[in-house]
C-alpha cells in the first residue's frame, strides 16, 4: 500500500469499532502486510471471493451506495449457501480517479451493511483503473455443519426462499427495456435488483436439516442444475409451485414471469433440499425469519436430469441462465 | 459461477493434486459457494489481497508467463514479510476474452510457482472486462510469532536481503527509457522486474528474531516509512551500505542506480529490524539460504525522523514511492 492509498483507506474505510461479534479474533486488522486470524475452536473457516465489473457485472450509472450495497450483498450470499455465520470482509477496489462525495456514498453503504450483519472489515486494497471491485468474504461454521452442494439424495424435497424473477425484472426496468404504470411495482422491482438480501440467517437455520444448497445467482435451472452435477442426481420442479411476487404477477405475462423466474438470476435467494424426514424441523427453524420458503419440487435419479413440469406435464427445459462470456 | 466460467476454470485452472503440504486442512476447495479450511492447531491464518491492473500494475504487453509469475509472487511476498508459511491461494481473473493459449501459458507458470512453493489453488471467480488479476493469498503462522510492522524499537538495527534498485532498472529497460550493451545484465534486470522471487523462507527464519519487517512493494524509504510509522520511531539509513547488483554498479551512473534503490520500489526483498542481542540469531537461521542480507541502519527516536547518511554526512530525504493515483 503506498501513502496516496493509505490515507484513502484511512478516511473512508478504516471505520472498524473493535466491538464486532468476532473483533476477538482479530490479532491484526487493516494495514500491515497482512491481516492475521484466529478461528474459534470446533469451527472452520468459510472463505470466497466475488469480483464485480462495470458494465458486467453491474451498469455503470449506479449509484455508489446501491453498488456497495449489492456487490456486498452477492459476496455475502455465498457464505449463506454454507451455513456460514459471516465474520470478517476483505475488499479490493479499482477506480478511475478518486472522488469524494462517490467514496463518501460507498463506504457509507458499505459500512451500513457491515455494521447490520456484524461484519468487520479486516483488509483491502485500491488502485487505479476501470471500475470493479472484489470482495472477500470470511465465515465460520461449527465443524461438521456446512451445507455443500454435493449432499443431495434421491427423494429429497427441493425449496425455494422468497420469490423469483424480481431481480430479473428490476434490470429491465432499469435499463427502459420495460415500462409498467404501478409506481410501487416499479420501484419495488428495482430495488429487489439492486438491493439482493443475503439469506444468512436463513443458511444458519438450515444447518443440519439441508441435505444440500446453493444461491441462486444465475437462475433456478441453472443453479439447482449445479446442485445436481454435484451430488450426481436429477430433479424434477412443478413450475406451478414457483414463488412469485404479487409485483411480477400483477403487471406482466406468465410466459415473460416464468422466464425470469427460472433462468433471469440475480434473485439471491436459497435454493435447497432436505431428506423428508426434516419437513418439521424446517418449518421450525424457518418459523421466525419472516420469510416465505416453498417446496418445489423432488431429487430424482440421476437418469432423469432436470424436468419442469406445468399442469401435471413435462416442459423443456428453459436456458441454462446467464453466461458472462457468451 | 456459470456453466462457461465452470468449463474455463475447469480446463485451466482445476490442476489440484491433493498432495500439498496442508491439503488436508481443506475441507472444499474449487467448485462450492465457498472453500472450507481448517487451521492447524496453534497456528493462526495470515491473509492479504492484491489486484494487479493492466497498464497501472504492468505493462499490457507482458507475456501471460510473465504475469502469473509475477502478481503470484508479489502477492506471496505479503505473506512473507509476516513470517507466514503459504499455505493456499485464490485467484479472480477479469479477461477482455477467452483465449486459449493465453490462459494455458498462465496457468503452466502459475501452477509452476504453486508447486513450487506446495501452495493449493482452493478457489477462483472469472469474469469478462479489463484485463486484471486480484490474488488472495493464505498463509499460517505459529500462534505468537508473526512479524508486524509495529514492533521496531530504539536501536534495533535495520536489515534489508539481496539488492535493490534491479526492478526499477528493469521496467526503464522495458519501456526503452534506458539501452545497455551489456546483454547479460539486460536480461538479469529485466527477470528481476517480471520475476520477483517472494522471500518466503527468509520470512519464515525471522520469526522469533525479526522486531518487524515488511516487503520492499514501493521502495525503501516508502516500506520503511511504514514501519517507522507503526513503530511510533525514527531510523538512520547509511546510504555507503545499500546492498547494490553488480549489473547495476557497472552498468549506470550512482545517483540514479541510488534514486532506483531508495524510492523504485518492486524490488520485493524484506526490510526488516532485530534488536542487537539477535545478530547471531540472525546470521545463524540465515546462513544456509543463498542470499545476501544487509545492515544498512538503525532505529532511533521518534523526532528524529528517516534520514539518510552519504559519506557520514546527513543527505536530503528521497520522495515516498510510487502512487497509484499521482
Amino acid at each position: 500500500m503506498n501513502s496516496g492509498e493509505f490515507e484513502l483507506i484511512k478516511k473512508y474505510f478504516n471505520h472498524t469499532k473493535n466491538t464486532y461479534n468476532y473483533s476477538n479474533y482479530i490479532e491484526l486488522g487493516i494495514g500491515d502486510d497482512c491481516a492475521l486470524l484466529k478461528i474459534p475452536k470446533n469451527q472452520i473457516l468459510a472463505v470466497s471471493n466475488d469480483t464485480f465489473v462495470a458494465d458486467v457485472h453491474f451498469l455503470n450509472n449506479i449509484k455508489p451506495s446501491d453498488l456497495a450495497y449489492k456487490a456486498l450483498s452477492v459476496s455475502l450470499s455465498d457464505l449463506a449457501a454454507m451455513g456460514a455465520d459471516p465474520t470478517w470482509v476483505t475488499l479490493s477496489i479499482t477506480l478511475p480517479k478518486l472522488n469524494d462525495s462517490w467514496l463518501f456514498s460507498f463506504s457509507k453503504s458499505l459500512f451500513k451493511l457491515l455494521n447490520y450483519y456484524n461484519i468487520e472489515l479486516i483488509g483491502g486494497d485500491t488502485t487505479r483503473g476501470p471500475l470493479s471491485l472484489g470482495f472477500n468474504v470470511y465465515g465460520i461454521i461449527p465443524k461438521g455443519c456446512a451445507i455443500k452442494r454435493s449432499g443431495a439424495k434421491l427423494n429429497d424435497l427441493i425449496y425455494v426462499t422468497g420469490n423469483l424473477g424480481d431481480s430479473a425484472a428490476g434490470l429491465q426496468l432499469l435499463q427502459n427495456n420495460l415500462k409498467i404504470k404501478n409506481a410501487k411495482s416499479y420501484r419495488s422491482l428495482i430495488k429487489r435488483h439492486l438491493r439482493p438480501v443475503p439469506r444468512i440467517e436463513q443458511g444458519k437455520a438450515l444447518r443440519s436439516i439441508a441435505s444440500s444448497a446453493i444461491d441462486i445467482s444465475d437462475g433456478l435451472i441453472s443453479d439447482l442444475g449445479h446442485i445436481l452435477q454435484h451430488s450426481s442426481c436429477g430433479a424434477y420442479i412443478n413450475l406451478d409451485n414457483i414463488p412469485l411476487s404479487h409485483d411480477l404477477t400483477s403487471n406482466f405475462e406468465f410466459n415473460q414471469i416464468l422466464s425470469w423466474a427460472l433462468s433471469g438470476g440475480e434473485d439471491y435467494e436459497l435454493c435447497f433440499t432436505i431428506p423428508e424426514k426434516n419437513i418439521h424441523k424446517l418449518d421450525t427453524a424457518f418459523n421466525d425469519l419472516d420469510l416465505p420458503y416453498t417446496y418445489i419440487g423432488r431429487i430424482t435419479h440421476k437418469s432423469k436430469g432436470l424436468v419442469c413440469f406445468k399442469n401435471g406435464k413435462p416442459l423443456e427445459s428453459y436456458n441454462k441462465g446467464f453466461d458472462h462470456f457468451k
